[in-house]
């Protein structure tokens, strides 16, 4: 891959360049800002690159979709990312403003850079220096690129579900997300679900002044209780059946938490936490392997200075489950509802307000193999492998709809400053993507030294895809 | 009575035009806000209405004494009234401007009508109407205004505790409040007391994405936790000791629960309420004689539109106590921060905010039935006896630190709109008050019919103040 490498090294200004112009549109997909635009830009990158490009409408912000095809190659990579970003504000805490990219110190300052346009242009321009120096890729690349991942993806599912063909794949790369903050390359092998439902108790028609405590039920004692139901003093959910279709992790999976640098204790001190649940050696457990009943919020009454008296006449919780394979979202609302129900909380009104199923390729599978080893190969540096996220995301389309395995793979360091003011990536960073990525493209590839030299796993990562089918189903 | 009552009706228009000036000068406690000048006002009030009158200093706002003495009387009456008012905002909810008083369909409208300054003015133009008939009053009355009320009056009983001798008196009485919704004359024959905390639990030292509630221990579930270990969900407060003295009811205040119109089933119905605590019979018992717990507020993480996933670093809460006699607050205070330690929940944080004693005077008090005989012969209208109010107010600092029986005898209507837009009082309910509050000065002398006739309720009045200090205490 050197020869690859070097044209990628002397190419650095011409990216730079190009990615500026892709930062320097604006593209916020929930005030609905410049989103247009930006599709039509990405489409350009693309086909600038080397790639036939085709924008398809949603009800919202447009999919971008990119090929890459070489008639001879086998197998085809699926590459994943968003071009909408985050409203930048509050604007007054950019160092420099937010759609003007900016360098200083090795980093690339500007809303987007991170999360997700500097990490999805690494791969386009991986592919694109193949192409520029071999004529050709050795795997087919198939780019899926989103407008509203920062809304929550509404229309990806239902876009991937009527495009199984156009997708078809034998396995997908998402470079979003940041590093392990020891700074090494980190690959997630999964990704938690996510279960989001707002919860509303409702008393009299009015506030009321609080004498009337002494004859009306309150709405917030009422929702108090419920919450406290759903989960003990000591962490566990209480909902029947919440952990009956936990996934056990494997023995693999729980080998890799040793191999992890645990970093829990300097945590604990940054967040200045006195404990964590379980103690710092389950840190990594929980974040893979456990589920969580968050109360994202809670509001009643009044809760400005002073003290006023008042019997609130409604109170309201969110709450996010995070959940991990095989739990599903919409089972566990329902068993939520019939929980309620039997302890007749009937007038707590609970709606569902997002989901995502949970998603998770086996750490053994040859593609997290060979994602690793083009890490190690393009960088010289040793990557970790987390089984999951502790964060959610839309890989269950890949895994679950797709039948693909799938990793994450961010480019971004830990203190990328996703969705806040000076967001930013390291340039290094973003030529060391490219080279990873055209490793992995052309590693994909049958003919590729990787491939070639271990037949068994090209056969074993055919055989799984329907194994990962099953699995995330 | 009759000559006292005929000059009241004969002086209407002047009592009019007089409390109109009153109610043009601003005087918000909260806002300091034209209360100097409604002091001195109020000074010049009384004195123009035969009383020696003097203007203490506070660290705040000054408390208004008069003084209205007949060397002959035997017996002094306390008048307390508060002289400050709400803010009156939302301004545009006002038909007509808060402070332009304004007469409609027999009503005066304007902020402090109702709230103290209408009722406070009723009992001073009830003493000078008896000075330009007769001359003089038969008993001493004592008038005692402060202008923080709403506020909490902070500064009431360290001048209490400081001026007893000022103060010295045989019977308190208060026009505050209002009456049942009856529309009939309502005696208030005690308030209850309250304790008002803040409650904060901590965790990280910032909001965290909801991830980390895999690891991180939540304060919002610290909280509910806390919370929902005060109280059962069938109401019944868990803190230990806590109902230990909560005094029983006696034989006669059971039964006035039989005369009290029981309007329980409107109030549901007009608060669209499905069942009361303990059901409508238990109204009146829970609103007299059950202590409460109440969430006034509570507040953490985010509670705006869509799904932010958060695990928030603080919770916190306003919880408010409502207190019968014989509990006290500050032991009731201790009580929770030790059940809490004793539950491990010693990251909560508890802070007391504000408190106030409970009160009552047993309503076969004499002086109880002097105000009863008094209403019947002014109005010839049949108060109802409330044994109790629902609410909270200084009555502790007339009985238990002045050692007086003391009742609430509201003149507004039960929709005056205390603390909101268009606040009102009949005018006509005004006029009755100052007949009320002439035939109570009157009878307070031992010269009076009421008194004569019945020597042994005398000597029971004087008994039974030691008799009520040592109750209240």
């Amino acid at each position: 891959m050197q020869d690859v490498f070097r044209y990628i090294d002397e190419n650095q200004n011409n990216y730079l360049e190009q990615l500026f112009v892709f930062l320097r549109q604006p593209s916020i997909s929930t005030q609905n800002l410049g989103v247009k635009e930006c599709a039509d830009l990405l489409m350009n990158i693309l086909k600038d690159s080397g790639a036939e490009a085709e924008i398809f409408q949603t009800p919202q912000h447009p999919i971008v979709i990119g090929h890459i095809r070489n008639k001879a190659a086998s197998r085809t990579l699926l590459v994943y990312g968003h071009y909408d970003v985050q409203p930048p504000e509050p604007l007054d805490l950019w160092e420099t403003p937010p759609f003007d990219p900016t360098i200083r110190n090795g980093r690339i300052y500007g809303r987007g850079v991170a999360d997700n346009k500097g990490q999805l242009f690494s791969h386009i321009k991986a592919a694109e220096a193949i192409i520029r120096v071999r004529g050709k890729t050795s795997s087919n690349i198939t780019f899926l690129f989103e407008g509203e991942e920062e809304m929550g993806s509404p229309n990806l599912g239902p876009f991937i579900q009527d495009h199984k063909d156009l997708l078809k794949a034998d396995a997908c790369l998402v470079s979003d997300g940041s590093r392990h903050s020891s700074g090494r390359p980190t690959i997630f092998c999964g990704l938690k679900g996510i279960l989001y439902l707002e919860i509303t108790a409702k008393g009299a028609n009015r506030d009321l002044h609080s004498m009337h405590a002494a004859m009306i039920p309150s709405p917030v004692w009422k929702l108090v209780h419920g919450l406290a139901s759903l989960k003990a003093e000591n962490g566990t959910v209480l909902i029947p059946g919440f952990y009956d279709r936990v996934r056990k992790p494997t023995e693999t999976e729980l080998q890799v938490i040793h191999d992890i640098p645990n970093l829990a204790a300097d945590v604990r001190q940054m967040l200045k936490v006195k404990t964590f649940l379980g103690g710092d050696d389950a840190y990594y457990y929980n974040m893979f392997f456990s589920p969580t009943c968050n109360i994202a919020g809670i509001e009643a009454g009044y809760t400005g200075l002073g003290a006023k008296t008042v019997l609130p006449c409604k109170a309201f919780a969110k709450i996010d489950f995070r959940l991990v394979p095989d739990q599903n979202p919409d089972e566990i609302y329902g068993q939520i509802k019939h929980y309620f129900e039997t302890q007749g909380l009937v007038d707590i009104e609970i709606i569902k307000h997002s989901e995502l199923m949970p998603s998770r390729t086996p750490i053994d599978h040859p593609y997290v193999q060979l994602i690793k080893t083009a890490i190690n190969y393009a960088t010289g540096e040793e990557p970790i492998i987390f089984p999951s996220m502790g964060g959610s995301g839309p890989d269950y389309l890949f895994t679950g709809v797709l039948g693909l395995p799938s990793v994450w793979l961010p480019l971004s360091p830990h203190d990328s400053n996703n969705h806040a003011p000076n967001e930013n990536i390291f340039i290094e960073d973003l030529f060391k993507g490219m080279k990873i990525g055209s490793t992995i493209i052309e590693w994909m590839g049958e003919k590729s030294n990787y491939m070639t030299k271990k037949r068994g796993d090209v056969k074993k990562l055919k055989n799984s895809k329907d194994e990962l089918k099953r699995e995330n189903k």
